[in-house]
């Protein structure tokens, strides 16, 4: 439902799925592992919501929040990445991909939600680490990785 | 998923998602039906989810009741009509039925849940109704479309 091109409905419904998938994921695979001393590595995580769904579809963010963090059981990542590259750069990387309910936006909401994720990293400096996604890959792996082990050992 | 017998999820998850059912239909069918002055009837609206998913699953009352007012948009209803009777009656009723999810809980969630309707409906008396439901449907439903009538003309 989430992510049928064909899909309608509102922001606040998208954002309580959304959620619902998050506590799901929390309760079966994040707090376990946490649980066992594991390190858990997200490919997004409730910043997306932030972004996508408060500023990129103009949810008000507080209330957007309660519910984010009810669902994620109010954890929070020790660290996190932001691969920052320019619209143009970020379409040109998905060219020749079909597009879901949600890549299938226009550029108008994709400069919010990145506008969005660079605030959310501007609030929490001590937790965000904002790199050039458009530096070489093998670069960017060493510098992630550098940062997660400093941050573990500490 | 909701209501699948065999479907595991947390009481977190359960509240997320039957707020996204609300969000959708006080989204498509309940706010369009009120801009166009029409009287709206529910079966069950958000004091089911904090019967069932506060009182009956024990999830922590306030925070349920923010994601609950979030997804209805704050709306509230006039009028909310409580058929009580005692967990044997409700039980025989059912008799012959399959259970889904929700209706395969034990007894003890069911007392739970009718608690929480009454403790909600002694909160607010001025909302609810509550009304003996082992009394004759034919005297119920004149009273009921009585409360609802003078309420609507006052």
């Amino acid at each position: 439902m989430l992510i049928d091109p064909l899909g309608q409905m509102s922001g606040e419904t998208e954002s309580l799925l959304l959620n619902a998938s998050r506590a799901e994921l929390v309760d079966k695979v994040i707090e376990p592992a946490l649980r066992d001393g594991r390190l858990v590595v997200c490919d997004r995580f409730w910043d997306a919501t932030v972004a996508y769904q408060g500023y990129g579809r103009g949810l008000p963010i507080e209330p957007l929040m309660s519910i984010t963090m009810y669902a994620a059981r109010g954890l929070c990542p020790d660290l996190t990445f932001l691969l920052d590259v320019p619209l143009a750069v970020s379409r040109e990387r998905l060219r020749g991909r079909s597009a879901d309910r949600l890549e299938g936006e226009g550029a108008a909401f994709f400069e919010r939600v990145a506008q969005g994720y660079r605030r959310l990293a501007a609030a929490q400096p001590h937790r965000f680490m904002v790199l050039d996604g458009q530096r070489p890959e093998e670069e960017l792996a060493v510098e992630v990785r550098t940062a997660v082990l400093s941050r573990w050992r500490g």
